[in-house]
C-alpha cells in the first residue's frame, strides 16, 4: 500500500478546489498547476505550491501532459488527480503518469481506453446481461440489411454515425417510408464528416431520461454502487439539474440498474470511483448508454444522501486500500438537489455570459453547500467552461431539498453577468419537475425567456406605484427606500428589490 | 391545525437568521426585530419586513415584550420564535403571547415554569425513575442534619445556595473536618447575596462531563429523544467545542440517557424542542442537571448527525401536527463537530475582543455549515454575546469530522478582532480531546495561552531566514513574496503565510 504525500491536481476552478480540500483534510500535501488566465484563481491561491503550466486556452496548458509530469517530478508529487475534463480520460494520459511512477487517481489505462470506444463498451459488457437500446451490434452500411434490421426493432429508430459523438451525425427516422433516403444521407454525411460511412441503427427513445448509476471499485475486486443519480434536466445536450434519488425510480428498480452498473465496472475490471449512464424509456425500462471513468460534475448529490467523500474515496482506493464499507452498509439519507450556476444568458439560448462577478455572496444554511473557484472580483475566463458553481441541497426528503433549494437561490447575490440561477428556479418550479414527470426534452418542451419576466400581482403593482410616489413626489427623494418598502405588507419579492 | 403565516423571530444575529432561513424554505414570511445597534445586521436584510425595538442594550429593545406583542398585532403577525437568550424561557413571557392570540413557537408556560426552578424541576421529575445527583431533597439550614447527610453521600461534597446561580454561592468541601466551617460560611453568603440562607448539599463530582439529550415532543402525547451532544470542551463555564455522538456514549447508555430525557420531557407535559442537561462522572454515571425549554446553541450537531431540522419540526409541533416520524425512525448518520467562534481573546482569559470585521471569509466545502450573522466591514456591537460564527462540520465518523474541522479553522479568515478558533484548534488537536478523555475541566487541566504561539522547525526557521534575506536584501523588495514562498517546499504553515 502506498500513502500518497504530496499530491497534483490537474484542473482548475471549483474541481481543483474541491479535491485539493479533502486531501488536506488527509494530511496530504498539495500541488495546483494554472494557465496564465487562471493565476489569481483560489485553486492557486489554496494549493501548499502551484506551478503555471502556460498561457490559455487548454492545449497549451491543462491539456499538456508533459509539463504536468515534469512539475510532479520537480516537486516531488506522488500522485496525480485528474479531476473531470482535460486529461481525466485520457488512457495516454493515465499510462504515461504510471509509466513515470506516479499513481494515477483514477482507473487503470485499460479501462479508460475500453469505455472510452462505444463499441468497444459494448463488446465488453456483451457477457455481463446488461441491457442495451435494441439495434445492430456492429456498424452496418448495407441498405437493405439496415432497412431489416430497423423493422425488427419497430420504428422510430436512431441512425448513428459510428464514428460520431455529442449528437453529431445522428439522424431519426419516424417510418420505414422514410428509412431509405435518410439512411443514404447519414451514411453520405457520416463518409464526409468522419471518413467512415458506417452507422448504427438503434432504437429511438422518445421520452428519455439520463439517469445514472455511481460505482466504487478498489483494486481487490470489490466494486459497489452508490445508487443513481437523475440527471434528466439539460440544455445544450449538458445537464444543468441533477438529484438523488430518482422521484421514479424505485428499491427494484434501484437494485437492478446498480447491479447492472456493477457487472458494467467488472466488464472492464474497473477501480476507482466512476459513473455508468443508463437512457431510461418512458416505461422505466432502462439502457447502458456509456461509462464515464472519473469523477462526475455531479457527485455532490450522491455525497450527501450517502455521506461518503468520494475524493477520500478515490485517494484511499488509488493507495490500493480495500473498500471499508459493503453495499449493504450503504443507505439513502433524505434527498440532494445540484444546480449548475453557469455565466450563460438563459434569454439568449444559453450563450455564456462571461464578465466580472460585480457581486458575488453565496446563500448559507443548513443543508446548503456550495462549490465554487471564484471570488467576488474575479473576472470569468472566457477560455473555459463557464460554471461558476456548483450549488447542492440536501433534505430530509425531495420537497423539502427543492424548497431549501429555492430559499438559496433567492439567496445568492450575483451582478456583472447572466446566471443560470433564475432558469433553475423556474424549472424547480415547473408542475412537471414536482411531480417527477420530466424527460431529457424538459426546456424544449416547456421553456421560453418570457418566463423568466418578473409576475407581478394586480397588489404588487399597485404597491410599487404608491413606492413610486413616495419616492419622487412627497418625499422629494429624500427618504430611505429601505424603510418605505419595509412599511409596505410583506412578499417575496420585496425582499429581492432591497 | 393552525397553519402559520407570518413569523416574527424575537432575536437577533445568527439564530434570527437560522431560523428565518427554515421559515422562508417553509413559505412562511418572516418577520425581524432589532435594536439600534443591529439596523444594519444581515438578519433585518433577511427578513420580509423589520421592525426597530429602540436602543440597546437588550433591556430597552429584545427584552421588552410588550413592544414585540405589538410588533405581532401591527403587523398581522401569526406566531413568535424566541431562538435561545432573551425571552425564550421567560414563562410570563410565552403567557402573554398565548394571551394575545399568538402562537409562541416553544412549549407551554407551565413547563417552562417548571424547568425554569431546580427545586420544581426535580419534584416533578421524582416520580420517573430519573437519576439525580446524590443530595438532599430540600433546602437545608441545620448544621447537624447537613452535616450527616453529607457524610450519608460521602466527600467530596458541594453546598450551593438555593437561591443561586451560575457558580454563585457554591462551595466545595473535601473532606468532614472542613464541613462545619465551610457550611457557616456558605449559609451566611446565601444569606446576604440572595437573603435567603437555604443550601442544598450534593455529591461533587469530581470528573464532570457535560452530556444533553435533544428531545421533541408534539402537543398530542409523542416525545422521541435525537441522541446526545457532548459539550465538556467550555471556557468559563460556557460551551466552546460541541459534538455528536459522544465518544463515551455506548448504545446502551443513549438508550438510557434518552429514555430518561424522555421521562424529563414527559414529567413538565413537554412540547416543542427541548434539551435535557446531564452531568457525567467519570464511572459514565450520568444525572439529571436541568431541561433547556427552547433551542440550543449547539441543535446544529443533532440536525447534522439526524438529518432533522429542528426548526422545521418546532414549527409544525407549534402548528398542532403530530411528530412525523418515532423513535425507531431515528438514526445516527456519521459524526458532526462544532466550535463557536467568539470574538474574545484566548490570550487574555477569554475576554471579549469587540471590534470591526475587517476581513471575514467562510470556509467552504462538503460537510461544512457555517451559522453567523455578520459579514466582512461590519462592526461587532458591545451589547451582546461576542460570538460571531458557530462553525459546524460533518464526516462519516469522528475522525473525519474533526479533520475537516481543522480544515476549515485553517480556511476561515477573520482579521480586526482576536477570537477563538486558534484556541478550538488546539484543542481538536489536543491528545485528550482526540482520545475522547476529557471533562468540563479541559480549559484550566491542558490551556494556557502560550500553546498559541506559533511553533516552527529547525528546518523552519531556517526558511523563514532565508525568505527575509530574499526579500530585503539580495532582491532590493521587489520580488513577489507569493513566488518566493512558491518556491520553497511545501508546509502547511506555508500556505497561512500568503
Amino acid at each position: 500500500m502506498a500513502k500518497i504525500k504530496k499530491l497534483l491536481v490537474a484542473n482548475r476552478g471549483e474541481i481543483a478546489l474541491r479535491i485539493m480540500r479533502t486531501a488536506r483534510e488527509m494530511g496530504i500535501a498539495t500541488v495546483a498547476v494554472y494557465s496564465e488566465a487562471d493565476r489569481l484563481s483560489p485553486h492557486v491561491k489554496f494549493a501548499d505550491e502551484a506551478v503555471c503550466l502556460g498561457p490559455p486556452p487548454s492545449n497549451q496548458s491543462y491539456l499538456v501532459a508533459d509539463k504536468i509530469i515534469q512539475a510532479c517530478k520537480d516537486l516531488g508529487v506522488d500522485a496525480i488527480h485528474p479531476g473531470y475534463g482535460f486529461l481525466s480520460e485520457n488512457a495516454a494520459f493515465a499510462q504515461k503518469v504510471a509509466d513515470s511512477g506516479i499513481i494515477f487517481v483514477g482507473p487503470s489505462p485499460e479501462s479508460i481506453e475500453v469505455m472510452g470506444s462505444k463499441l468497444a463498451a459494448k463488446q465488453a459488457v456483451a457477457q455481463y446481461n446488461i441491457p442495451l437500446v435494441p439495434g445492430t451490434e456492429e456498424a452496418i452500411s448495407d441498405l437493405a440489411a439496415a432497412k431489416a434490421k430497423a423493422s425488427e426493432i419497430g420504428y422510430p429508430i436512431l441512425i448513428k454515425a459510428s464514428a460520431g459523438g455529442g449528437g453529431k451525425g445522428m439522424r431519426i427516422v419516424e417510418s420505414e417510408a422514410e428509412f431509405e433516403e435518410q439512411m443514404q444521407r447519414a451514411v453520405s454525411e457520416a463518409h464526409s464528416a468522419f471518413g467512415d460511412g458506417a452507422v448504427f441503427i438503434e432504437k429511438f427513445i422518445t421520452s428519455p431520461r439520463h439517469i445514472e448509476i455511481q460505482i466504487l471499485g478498489d483494486q481487490h475486486g470489490n466494486t459497489v454502487y452508490l445508487f443513481e443519480r437523475e440527471c434528466s434536466i439539460q440544455r445544450r445536450h449538458q445537464k444543468v439539474i441533477e438529484e438523488a434519488p430518482s422521484a421514479v425510480v424505485s428499491p427494484e428498480m434501484r437494485k437492478a440498474m446498480g447491479e447492472a452498473a456493477v457487472g458494467v465496472a467488472k466488464a472492464c475490471t474497473y477501480y476507482g470511483a466512476g459513473t455508468v449512464e443508463f437512457i431510461v424509456d418512458d416505461k422505466l425500462n432502462f439502457y447502458f448508454l456509456e461509462m464515464n471513468t472519473r469523477l462526475q460534475v455531479e457527485h455532490p448529490v450522491t455525497e450527501m444522501i450517502t455521506g461518503k467523500d468520494l475524493v477520500r474515496e478515490q485517494i484511499l482506493i488509488a493507495e490500493g486500500n480495500p473498500l471499508s464499507f459493503a453495499q449493504e452498509d450503504l443507505e439513502i439519507y433524505g434527498h440532494a438537489v445540484e444546480i449548475r450556476v453557469y455565466a450563460e444568458d438563459p434569454k439568449n439560448n444559453f450563450l455564456p455570459d462571461i464578465g466580472k462577478l460585480i457581486t458575488y455572496r453565496r446563500p448559507q444554511g443548513p443543508g446548503i453547500r456550495v462549490d465554487d473557484g471564484f471570488e467576488e472580483g474575479m473576472d470569468i475566463p472566457i477560455y473555459y467552461d463557464p460554471m461558476i458553481a456548483k450549488l447542492i441541497t440536501h433534505g430530509a426528503n425531495r420537497q423539502e431539498a427543492i424548497d431549501k433549494m429555492i430559499r438559496a437561490i433567492n439567496d445568492y447575490r450575483i451582478t456583472g453577468i447572466q446566471t443560470t440561477l433564475d432558469f433553475c428556479r423556474f424549472a424547480l418550479q415547473h408542475e412537471a419537475f414536482v411531480s417527477g414527470q420530466f424527460d431529457t426534452k424538459f426546456v424544449e418542451r416547456y421553456f421560453t425567456p418570457d418566463k423568466l419576466e418578473p409576475v407581478f400581482t394586480d397588489q404588487e403593482k399597485e404597491m410599487l406605484a404608491a413606492l413610486a410616489v413616495e419616492f419622487f413626489e412627497k418625499h422629494d427623494r429624500k427618504i430611505n427606500p429601505r424603510e418605505a418598502v419595509k412599511s409596505l405588507p410583506s412578499t417575496n419579492w420585496k425582499n429581492r428589490l432591497i
